[in-house]
């Protein structure tokens, strides 16, 4: 039996410390808001907030006008913004503008949800996995899963998702139920430049002087979408100390995490993976010198790239410091102490911690290889992840729903079509690069004896391999993937496409290592935290916040900025500091619009500021917004000291950065002329 | 007053485990030796293994001949190789023979070196630093170093090189007196192909089938030296279980740090580092794809990048093991438990750890901008290496010899010279490169707003200050390094070179940390790990062997595969695994020379094997000589499991490995033909 949850907020005392937490909105910290800042948010204001957020992929975003615009970052848009580019029309570096809705282009391959409900379905799921183990418990939870969203979605599966939403690891399980947009366009970009000005070297820093923000609008039936809830524009923005809010999606922190999972999150997931990560980000670095459209068609993964470096950078340095090591290591001891002085609790949940030990164990064994061939880590390649998407399309597709792979239910595959026969390019050169590396490093890391190596490889370098695969691939052509979607399993078995070829023929050995990490890790874990999440609610009820699991969260904070040692940094930067700090050289160039546009500006606007808003990544694109529920700024990064916030919330200094509301009208104003946009933000 | 010290091994019982141990020779393990293998090795035996032995810069060799031939690794030698090249005579990839002492061509920059004497100065070291602390300690610790060298090189520098060696971190200070050879030149080197066959997929692996040697002569006087002590072949080799020997300088080992170092050598020397130097790796892997020419030009800097990266990776699982970790802090918290249950050591030493501890602190605090400026990491160039070179040793030859930097007193002088007046060739293009690329690296480190960085960059880009700084240049320029070098501070201040003037400009930057550095770390862990040292020597006595300190050390063992798992590793390979395993693609393309010979070779002489013995980079090129004093191997790399031995010899895998002396006979006679090196080593 389902309950339907309201969107009451839990009023329950909390351990959690100012500001702290990224809280679901149907269990937002009253008492708190009210004691720290005599606020009080009603259920109209809730609710608002939850119909006016947009989740993009691997990033937020919200409503600002009844005609389906939706604000969002610039880098959250930029694979839209690259794949409408081409070598003339560069709309990265020269930046984008339609005037009217007929200059919008279409993003190839961009989905948005809106959540509109949210269900608890805890004992659904409990009851399905009931005394199961292993492969049966993983099986039981994915039929249940497939069960809830396809009753949810019904026969909207156009405008309908659903997701099965595991909350406090196991704790509690929600169904999400969300509007689907899949018709975005782009309407509003400026220039990389100064979207990203500073580059890698101020990212994750402040003080900033970035303008990281797009402008899409979300179409219906061929027409901007009729949106009801959105937030209005604050032209003045907030002041020092002011109170703010961030609605958004961030994707994942691990605060709830045991030891044992903490150090192999930091030997497997940031020591092993970030020297990874550094020498690709080495090899895309040097290749995007090698020409211009070299340098276009790396540089959105390169993004990617360096910002996963730098963001695992700052985690990995948490899980370094002794001191955060103890203070968890004496939360563990004092939850497993709580458990072993209850008989009831002793019994049941006792040997949690020392089952998910074990369990990282096996993963360590198991984490090389079933990277290299289930997670396709071997394989870098646009053109493998779609012969793999429709290699196992075909395979699955054939069975009945509930027994299916979850990310081929039926709710699922219009996500799955979306991204299989999208126009998005792929740069036949960019790949050789990628795939040559990462094959490289197969060999590299399972060893050249290898059996799984030798099978891939035979007598061929990854060089000769990759131009074996690429050159002679048919995967480019969308209705070439049509063709083989449609055609099932008998059109793939027959395909003598190279890619479909090695994705067929490494398929059981990823299957048998999926199976083997499901079996031996994951359904460990799975059930095991879902035992010490019983004693933490044991212990304190909900009045804690579960992980971040990249869906939609409240974080309240205010205007602040931090010490730095002996330095104070102010909250506020200001359209002359980015003129300061311009040096004519990239990441430093201002670009011409803005040199242009010097003259004309008020150079005292607010343009970037920093909040204690508890955010992460997933939250880019976040709208900041006040006590009225106005905008007041958009998130777009966090600063140094945020980045260990994946494991622990420290006030002191994380910080998140935005740009201020302020600023974005100044600049759209006096730098891009974007009159049609400012009316209908601000209706004049 | 200095201590004589007799070729005689002390006797006492050990802690070290079978086959453990990089002895000094004048402290062998005499009744394990004869415990365990019924050999005691007389002084006679232990005089020729000293004086037969090389040190090469960063590696080893041995004297094969009464000419001056010198045996060591493909890859010690190949610096020279390399410079010697041209992109028209590339002997890298073809390989090099002189038939006749005339063909031998000089290396512009390789200096060997033979232990001929060593005497405990530890009395004359503890004296003259008594009391002391921070700088003082230092300064006193320098000018006691370079009074005792001064002393022992006397006149004749030109022939003699004397180092005061630290052993057991300060339980001994050894006068290590060694005869210089200046002029090395090349007389063999097969091709790079099967010298590193396998490439650094199979570095550190094994099986193997690498023939990675070079031959090299001494040079006296113009004519070939005149060498006394030498190994003599063994054609047939060792058989599987025989006792074998190494002679080499292993270069460094860390198995007596404490706790805390270890823990700051994983997250700064190892987890920091190996980030920078993935990076690197990738930047130049790119780069060498981009032309042959740049392929020649870099592969040198690659092969010495990938092998460190390697071997880092090996060194960090096993600080990242638990289990090793458990077993290192036992054995710390049972000599502080020893230490404690003594009222005189703990008086004096107990404190010891503790203040270590806080050192690292400081260290934690310090390495990022020392690195940067005084390790000149933000000027990854050739050109600044010689320009600060310069500017230093104008500073520093002209005060007294005691209150000199201790790279830069007079014994060490004629070695700065050499290095400096090297004809090796620069390559400005790959000269950019990595100077671009630390630049880059020290402003997303230090960060934009850093002081230094601003100093160093001002307006410009790393591009941008690269260029200018390369493009006008004339430092690759022999005679005026030479002019500025006989100039002294005058020249230097006058000086318009960029590079001379940037040294200038962050000499005082980098002087700061470097003292900084000395004052708040290296002082205060000198002097505790010399009480840690005495405390060890009051619970074990010198029955234990000191860390390797890149000095002549030898370590005993066996011819002996190991399991691997399930599997049983073989202890040798043969020629016909080398044809089994080629691809004709790199890096496991066997050379044209190899198929030609191919109908003529023995294919089932065994080619590469391992052994027991305990060794460690540094050991590269070091002879495995037999009881009789003979050569039956070439020690040129260690398994993957060797790669813990920087922190504990796990005998169960941890393997030598060696190309075959049998082997190399064979090679030398079927493949390369080359009789007149044959007849020199074997008289036939």
């Amino acid at each position: 039996m389902q309950k339907k949850l309201l969107l009451i907020a839990l009023s329950l005392p909390g351990l959690a410390l100012a500001a702290e937490g990224m809280w679901t909105l149907d269990n937002l910290p009253m008492n708190r808001l009210q004691a720290e800042y005599g606020f009080k948010p009603g259920p109209e204001w809730i609710k608002n907030t939850m119909l006016s957020s947009v989740k993009l992929p691997g990033c937020s975003g919200s409503f600002v006008s009844k005609d389906g615009l939706v604000m969002t970052n610039h880098h959250c848009a930029s694979g839209c913004i690259e794949q409408l580019s081409t070598a003339k029309q560069n709309y990265v570096s020269n930046g984008f503008l339609a005037r009217k809705h007929s200059e919008e282009q279409v993003c190839p391959a961009m989905e948005l949800n809106r959540l509109e409900d949210i269900t608890d379905v805890t004992e659904d799921v409990r009851k399905a996995t009931a005394g199961l183990e292993g492969t049966s418990f993983k099986q039981a939870q994915n039929a249940i899963e497939a069960t809830l969203t396809a009753a949810c979605v019904g026969d909207d599966k156009e405008k309908t998702r659903c997701d099965v939403v595991d909350l406090y690891h196991g704790g509690r399980y929600h169904l999400y139920k969300y509007h689907r947009y899949a018709d975005t366009r782009l309407v509003w970009a400026p220039e990389k430049a100064i979207a990203f000005f500073g580059g890698d070297p101020d990212n994750f820093n402040f003080p900033r002087y970035d303008l990281d923000i797009a402008m899409l609008r979300v179409y219906e039936n061929g027409k901007p979408a009729d949106i009801k809830h959105y937030f209005p524009f604050s032209k003045n923005g907030p002041q020092e100390g002011e109170m703010s809010f961030v609605t958004g999606h961030p994707g994942s922190t691990q605060r709830q995490l045991t030891m044992a999972q903490l150090i192999s999150l930091r030997d497997i997931g940031l020591v092993d993976s970030l020297q990874h990560t550094a020498e690709l980000r080495g090899v895309v670095t040097q290749y995007r010198k090698t020409s211009p459209e070299a340098a276009r068609t790396a540089d959105q993964a390169l993004f990617g790239i360096e910002n996963r470096y730098k963001a695992g950078t700052g985690r990995l340095q948490t899980l370094l410091d002794p001191e955060f090591m103890a203070r968890q290591q004496a939360e563990e001891t004092a939850l497993r102490q709580f458990v072993n002085s209850r008989p009831e609790l002793k019994e049941k949940i006792g040997g949690a911690w020392d089952a998910i030990a074990r369990a990282q164990d096996s993963y360590r064994q198991l984490f090389r290889v079933t990277n290299m061939t289930e997670g396709a880590e071997a394989f870098n390649s646009n053109y493998f992840r779609l012969a793999r998407m429709l290699v196992r399309a075909a395979e699955e597709k054939a069975k009945a729903n509930a027994e299916r792979l979850p990310e081929f239910i039926d709710t699922r595959l219009p996500a799955v079509q979306q991204n299989l026969f999208s126009k998005a390019p792929i740069y036949p050169e960019f790949e050789k690069l990628k795939l040559t590396h990462s094959l490289t490093k197969m060999r590299e890391d399972l060893g050249v004896d290898h059996a799984f190596v030798k099978q891939v490889l035979g007598k061929l370098s990854p060089e000769q391999l990759t131009d074996k695969l690429i050159d002679r691939t048919r995967l480019a052509d969308v209705e070439y993937r049509k063709t083989l979607w449609n055609g099932g399993k008998e059109a793939i078995a027959l395909s003598d496409d190279p890619f479909i070829k090695l994705a067929l023929a490494v398929e059981a050995e990823s299957r048998t290592y999926r199976k083997r990490m499901e079996q031996e890790v994951q359904a460990i874990v799975q059930k095991n935290s879902e035992l010490i999440a019983q004693a933490r609610f044991a212990q304190s009820g909900t009045s804690v916040y579960p992980d971040a699991t990249a869906t939609l969260r409240l974080s309240y904070g205010e205007v602040k900025g931090w010490d730095q040692g002996e330095h104070k940094i102010r909250p506020f930067t200001n359209f002359a500091g980015a003129f300061e700090r311009d040096t004519g050289a990239y990441p430093f160039a201002l670009p011409a619009s803005w040199q242009a546009a010097k003259g004309k500006l008020n150079l005292q606007q607010p343009y970037n500021f920093v909040t204690t808003n508890d955010i992460i990544g997933g939250n880019s694109g976040s709208p900041l917004i006040n006590r009225n529920g106005e905008i007041i700024g958009l998130a777009f990064d966090g600063n140094i000291h945020s980045l260990g916030g994946a494991f622990w919330y420290d006030g002191r200094s994380n910080r998140t950065v935005a740009v201020h509301s302020g600023g974005i009208l100044e600049a759209m104003d006096k730098i891009y002329n974007a009159r049609e946009l400012l009316k209908e933000l601000t209706g004049k």
